[in-house]
């Protein structure tokens, strides 16, 4: 689960509450409160959807992974793999963080983290559902719909971000028939504290990832800085620690066993509300085609890259993530055949939909939705297969910055509230960070490589979705003059782009600006066809799963929604699973470790880690029964990516490791839960405390976290 | 465990018997009897040593793969991967039992196997070690002791072989401390009568090998022709089924957890009772050296081979072997590290070698070949080192028969007696058979780029180790008219240069015929050389041993021979294994085998057979408490290459299934075993059987085999 999340615009299967499953709300909490006590929780559960009070305020969220305050000098505890983007911007030749691992001894030794890093403390979470339907009959549709509810929700947004130092986001919930405004204080000044030696850190690399048994150190950790009179500022070196209202304690003792655990934390996306033509089109059709598109990727970029370590390291980052989603949708391919996903979502699908026809008055107020939902989705597959083709294009990093500028000029001629969202003035520093970012990561040859493949894919999509401007330009530019004459390469150029009026962009003769001016106005007919079928899905999934709702309280399994990168309790209990041949126990200890590990290729901790693993000095770390060093444990929790780098609770609330992978086997419960397959992996605490106090000489951390 | 075993003369761990633990001779089943009978076996224990009573008369061995009756039509049951090269010298485009399986109809479709295929059917087994030792004087040493080995070893083997189709050997135990004769009678006309398909026969293919859990349909059938007199005969339509004496007979019930087993085969090599310089040499410098090589031989091939289907499957059996033994030798680096191999070798070492200077008259006897032993194999190292490199050479398959060839024809100068072992009269079929075999595995421009790799590493070898003669003429003839001139690439002309004389090929304008005749000078020096040091390390290392033997006895942990492709017996229990973080249940099922099936790559078994699997229509073949179908299952037993095949017997002595494959974390037992580490996988016979009977329509083997 290495990838950072992005957030995928996919749908959404008949989510009905079993024991453990389940991404809740934290206005939830309290109406599974008797379940989580049954499973030990030793808390009030009404408590846990507290935004003031522990262990809650002392969640947030990283844009794409979740993490958790450890101190009250603003340290943040996440995933190696969640600060790998900041180790790698970090690194260079002969400054090799990525394998020897980042210690600030000081405050002042803590390194930025790579740009459009961020730390977003919750605020608030409140139900604008009412704001966001004003003005919208349920006849209303198609693009109308659309713009309606994007006014709406824009309105809101602006209205919240007029507070100091806010991030507001309003999400949709069960198919849009919630709306949640989340407020978030955006700490803009992030930095590198302390991250484990890669061998550590990325212990079992590609070839343990998504498995079980393992055995890797996936811990990280960033520091909130703000100005001096404690506002949110970006990267000043007069910055000072964050004072966060509050911080886990970290647990006297680890966990065992079947003990009670729980996460919180921002899971990404989740399709377990989606139709049944949903699931098989995404199994049948576009995972393959996906897949394949990833694979062929990563294989070009390693292909071009491999004999030059430089330029390995630019592209490291990109490739773990292509390497590891590939290997999940593979994953959840098997799986989606080895659960009878096909049959499993009919069968579900049919019963919600014979309810409805089953009353009068509830086919009257729902029955319209099925038929008009399954129309549009059947619709949408040929714009989901022709989105995967064209987006293949994004990679071209240069032309990418070109699009992001022109378009930012083309929608600055708009009023602020008008303008596309990622494209309003709140929204500018992440575009010039986006510009930014891409200086670590482009080596022209390589660049031109994958260009030359994503036209390929481009080249796959329907004749309504190819863009002949765009194809008749580049054909007349020619590659060589492309990569010979762009001056997109310098970053101050590049990013200077970013304040140009329209016309500048349609007067220049660098060829990707060229390129992105003429492949605008396609662009803009083709997302007001997206914004149509949108706004038709809302309508009709929103009552569609309006009714579900209805239906799943009926049948005494109330429904969460699909995860959309808003925060989530999940609970459940730490223990093994019985699989075909065989039984996974819930804990690996130093010496499977030390039985992994070759010297070589994914399993290559260095010499002093090796040595003081074998030195067995446990001190107060080892688990109490098994008598040495815990390294990694299973539970039953319910994450999927976002969760990465997530606090793991026990009983009480305290910190007892950091979740951050699961097993492939159970990939599939993005569409679909099979409890049996509910599988979370964690690092083990002790692993971490054991290793920051005997290895890595991370005493200061471990007495600003209270731990001695 | 998928390569066919190939005799090295490799050195040889303390062996001290554990509860499990052991490649016993037949002779040696009384001496374990009580422990056998503890764990559970149901027979006379004296019995089962016994050549001309079941199960032993119905063992046989392929010449690296082990195998046995199971009717008395001559039918023999081993491991698909033993008659993985026979499916491939059948298969051609458009007719891909690989793939598609093979399952003769009647005898009369039953197909000619690999040539050089052999059944060899024990017919006895006795202790000739003073026939042995007759002319040797403990004080004869070097080449000239050798010799004298060498002679007595010839002479033995030749009165043995007046008897009708029999193939004799003599082989040594305990460095030479006991020599056996061993008499088999030769089958030369086998034939290949049912394989699975290929997604059952490998399923999990390499990404399974080594593994567990496991889902492998690894059998396969042969049988056995004699002349219609009974007499052996080479393959002929007119042979008719071997009518052989004793058959096993198919366990009514398999097993179930905690049963007993036993296994009957051929172990090729162990280790065991090397010394502990030799145990570190090899993990520190040998097998890593191996082990790059071979990888860099499979890259090749499958780079080489990689656009054209025909060429892959010419060379699919070569480099599965390769690939096979990279992933042990890999297992053997990281287990021999995990178990602390040279720190216990040093130990028991040391323990022994105390004992012999504990006492005088122990010292006197023993004391001298501890010291010369350790000599020897000083010297032995670089010498090994130098024979990887230059054997690297063997790989050119044109070169490699021109100097059998050339070899054959210098051999025959002298009397049969005198030749080289493999080059006297009684060789002649097999060497004619590899000859001809090259016919299916040779691509000009492959072996070309094989023989280019191979040049790499016989470079890299000691100024003392290579050939002159042969650098010299091979830079004056070029690689270009090597392979543009050769006529050996046509079968019938490289076949029939093993009848001419000497002189012909000296005065031959063939390229690689002139290379054999260049090499051989300083080939026959270099054997002169490794025959005396061979003399040397006999000499010592029988010493050593047999007091080593002594030691053992006094302790009550009697020794065994380290295994060199005879027979012997193991036996133990079915049963799981604790790993670190797992625990590894005895069985899988039909349904871990579903949730592997992808449909792609290694786990791609065919629809017919998922479609039966999901049928569920078990039968009697169904696991009495598991309630679905047993595919493998894992015990104790103790093997090594060349026990693949080998039929698993029930504590009744019946069949229960095959052995097929051990754990990559096991693979050090061939150098040291730790009990709890000794893991072997089984093909399940209730798998066997339910798909000869449900999908591979292979009734009437079932009603020959007496199942129904």
């Amino acid at each position: 689960m290495n990838a950072k999340l992005l957030l995928l615009t996919l749908p959404l299967l008949p989510a009905t509450a079993t024991a453990d499953e389940g991404m809740w709300l934290p206005s939830q909490t309290a109406q599974i409160g008797d379940k989580m006590k049954a499973a030990g929780l030793q808390m009030d559960p009404a408590k846990l959807g507290d935004f003031k009070a522990p262990p809650l305020n002392a969640i947030v969220s990283l844009g794409g992974c979740s993490a958790a305050f450890l101190s009250n000098e603003g340290l943040v505890a996440t995933n190696h793999h969640c600060v790998y983007g900041s180790i790698q911007y970090n690194s260079k030749p002969g400054q090799d963080y990525l394998t020897d691992g980042f210690m600030a001894k000081t405050n002042a030794d803590e390194v930025p983290a790579e740009p459009g890093s961020r730390i977003f403390v919750y605020e608030d979470l409140r139900d604008v559902t009412r704001d966001m339907m004003r003005g919208i009959a349920p006849t209303l549709a198609g693009k109308a719909r659309f713009d309606r509810l994007d006014a709406n929700r824009k309105g809101l947004i602006a209205a919240c971000e007029k507070q100091p130092s806010r991030r507001c986001d309003v999400r949709p919930y069960f198919g849009g028939s919630l709306y949640l405004l989340q407020q978030q204080l955006e700490i803009k000044d992030v930095r590198l504290v302390y991250a484990p030696t890669g061998g550590v850190g990325n212990f079992g690399g590609e070839t343990d990832n998504w498995m079980w048994p393992r055995h890797t150190g996936d811990w990280g950790f960033y520091r909130a800085y703000v100005a001096p009179d404690g506002s949110s500022a970006p990267y000043d070196k007069a910055n000072v620690p964050y004072r966060n209202k509050a911080k886990l304690t970290i647990a006297r003792e680890g966990v065992k066993d079947g003990d009670f655990v729980m996460v919180a934390g921002f899971p990404g996306v989740t399709n377990r509300l989606a139709t049944a033509a949903e699931a098989k089109f995404n199994y049948a059709t576009f995972a393959p085609a996906d897949q394949k598109m990833r694979s062929d990727y990563a294989d070009l970029i390693l292909r071009e890259t491999a004999n030059d370590p430089a330029e390995a390291i630019k592209y490291a980052s990109i490739v773990r993530g292509v390497e590891n989603y590939k290997k999940k949708i593979l994953g959840e391919i098997a799986g989606a055949d080895a659960i009878d996903l096909n049959g499993r979502k009919a069968r579900e699908e049919a019963a919600y939909r014979a309810w409805v026809q089953a009353d009068p008055a509830r086919a009257r107020q729902y029955g319209a939705s099925v038929a008009a939902l399954d129309a549009v989705i059947a619709e949408n597959q040929a714009a989901q297969m022709d989105g995967l083709r064209f987006n293949a294009l994004t990679r071209a990093q240069l032309l990418t910055a070109a699009r992001i500028a022109y378009r930012w000029a083309k929608e600055r001629e708009k009023p602020d509230a008008q303008r596309e969202a990622n494209y309003q003035d709140r929204d500018r520093t992440p575009r010039v960070e986006q510009l930014i970012r891409i200086e670590r990561r482009y080596v022209p040859r390589v660049d031109r490589a994958i260009f030359e493949q994503a036209l390929t894919e481009y080249r796959k999509a329907s004749a309504t979705a190819r863009n002949p401007a765009f194809e008749a330009k580049l054909a007349a530019i020619g590659m060589d003059r492309l990569y010979a004459q762009t001056k997109l390469a310098d970053t101050a150029t590049r990013v200077g782009w970013l304040d140009k009026p329209a016309s500048a962009f349609e007067a220049s003769d660098d060829p990707f600006i060229q390129l992105a001016v003429a492949m605008y106005p396609a662009e803009i007919a083709a997302e007001t066809r997206a914004k149509d079928r949108e706004g038709r899905i809302q309508a009709a999934r929103s009552t569609y799963l309006a009714g579900m709702r209805v239906y799943g309280d009926s049948i005494g399994k109330p429904l969460y929604p699909d995860a959309n990168g808003s925060l989530r309790f999940t609970y459940g209990n730490v223990g093994g699973k019985a699989r075909d041949g065989q039984i996974w126990t819930p804990f690996t200890t130093a010496e499977g470790l030390l039985a992994k590990q070759t010297g070589r290729g994914d399993f290559n901790a260095p010499a002093t880690f090796i040595a003081a693993l074998k030195a067995k000095d446990w001190g107060s770390y080892a688990h109490p029964t098994l008598k040495t060093l815990p390294i990694n444990y299973l539970s039953n929790v319910d994450i999927t990516n976002g969760n990465s780098g997530s606090s793991t609770l026990n009983a009480r609330g305290e910190f007892v490791g950091l979740a951050f992978d699961g097993t492939l086997d159970g990939v599939i419960a993005d569409w679909a839960v099979d409890p049996a397959r509910l599988t979370t992996i964690h690092a083990d605490s002790r692993f971490m405390l054991w290793t920051m106090d005997k290895v890595d000489g991370a005493g200061r951390l471990l007495t600003e976290m209270g731990v001695r």
